[in-house]
């Protein structure tokens, strides 16, 4: 565990997603404006946060990256096509994510809808493209597709989406924070690590474990992004900052306080990190970064 | 053949879609706002083409509806969610659908949004609910996931979409105007013909035929459109007519008149009929509705 370097396994989760992603969205020659879209937002230079943590719940129960990369991809082409909407003039009306124009603002609004729409149809095509695995593989697969389609959506994500967007302006208690937070995020990382987690050959044991950590470290992920909407710097966020009050949006910070939040963000660490006592070091990645989670600037 | 009642077997099949899908977005109590407004769209007195089409293609092969209702369904809420992004200001900014204010003006329009994406989720949760099959149905089930998720995508019914903003105001050749429909609403047709006949157990030949079936009814029925869009009566149309011409629209009868378009109505469903000369008398319903596609009135 001494010698895990973090940054070098996020940068080599990265790779590997990366290269998986930019193979399905290839240009070639004579591209269509709708891939050109898709492409330009899925490889804007996300953190890859959902396959990293898909491939790495595979790795602690001794599964191989083969096992889960197609289903890190689709993951990522839903993350990024609900990053697309949310980012519409209808919705948050952003103009910058991940320090480059937004897709309505690079393209057009109706282009980035469909560029949305798209991500999110070749995720489900990419989790069918089965035409390898065998009859016994079969049933797994629909049922990981089934429980992604149910985290992504309206009892997962969009209901998340939507309460996110109601609750503006208005002040929720904690616990509707939290539940807002469970559907927006929390639903679609439970999703990454227990596939990952399923497809790698875990037990249900380790299963049920790991499920817990990826709730828990879900939450904290949202907590210190309020945090650093407050106190993080725009210019290695490479997105605005403030912006969470100017929309009167409902935060730990606004709800609870700076300190409280940074209190609260440990803890589900903390429980994070003892949902993984049950594993031995091929966890050691989850781990840190579950602790990541915390120290990370971006 | 001759006792056959064509508007019975449409609203018996409308009756059947609907029931199923009723059951899908049942509100309960306590609905959502997203559940709301996609139950909204969803049961706004569609004239569920594709799921009737996809029963009719399992009827002629010898299937039973039950093998396929849950494609149906799942068609239908493709459909009405490409319907509902469509509509949007950004895109063809439509008010009016069915007779009813569009998702959009019905709510608002970050609902709308979502409303869309939810039903694309929902259709591909439908499609992969299936903890009842064996290994074996799962990977047939996995191939028609597939197809339906190549038909809606970028390479399909996206496509259709971006080319069809893309020409307004630009005159087409009538061959990409032919490859714009194949792409738009083509594609999910015959998708729907396709996996009606192959869960209802088709042979290849069978599957080949509907195929070419469904590619002239599918171009047919676009052809009709646009006839419709200016020979027909708003009142019975439940929209605005003569909308094409105002957006300078290409449409066949822009092409090549509304005689000619008539004409080649007609040739392409003498060309699906003779697709179905291989099929016994099971093949009815699909015979009758290729004519019923020239002789609609909305």
């Amino acid at each position: 565990m001494n010698n895990f370097d973090l940054n070098l396994y996020l940068a080599a989760g990265r790779k590997q997603i990366d290269e998986a992603l930019i193979r399905v969205v290839d240009l070639g020659v004579n591209p269509s404006q709708i891939l050109t879209a898709m492409k330009y937002s899925l490889m804007a230079g996300g953190k890859r946060v959902r396959p990293i943590l898909c491939l790495a719940a595979a790795e602690a129960v001794g599964g191989k990256p083969q096992d889960v990369i197609r289903v890190a991809c689709a993951l990522e082409m839903i993350h990024t096509y609900s990053l697309i909407h949310d980012d519409l003039p209808a919705m948050d009306n952003d103009n910058l994510r991940r320090g480059l124009p937004t897709c309505h603002m690079a393209f057009d609004e109706a282009t980035a809808i469909l560029a949305g729409d798209a991500l999110l149809t070749l995720a489900f095509q990419t989790l069918s493209a089965n035409a390898l695995i065998n009859d016994k593989g079969a049933s797994a697969w629909l049922g990981i597709l089934h429980q992604i389609a149910l985290a992504a959506g309206y009892q997962g994500m969009i209901e998340g989406q939507m309460r996110d967007m109601a609750s503006e302006g208005t002040l929720l208690a904690i616990e509707d924070l939290e539940k807002l937070h469970a559907l927006k995020t929390g639903a679609l990382i439970e999703a990454s690590v227990w596939s990952g987690a399923v497809l790698g050959g875990g037990n249900q044991k380790q299963i049920e474990q790991l499920k817990i950590y990826a709730k828990n470290i879900g939450l904290a992920f949202q907590v210190v992004d309020d945090i650093l909407d407050v106190e993080g710097d725009p210019a290695v966020m490479g997105k605005r900052v403030g912006t969470d009050q100017i929309r009167n949006k409902n935060t730990y910070p606004a709800l609870i306080g700076i300190k409280d939040s940074k209190a609260f963000a440990k803890k589900l660490v903390n429980n994070a990190l003892q949902a993984l006592d049950y594993f031995d070091n091929k966890a050691d990645p989850l781990r840190y970064i579950a602790n990541y989670i915390i120290a990370r600037k971006r």
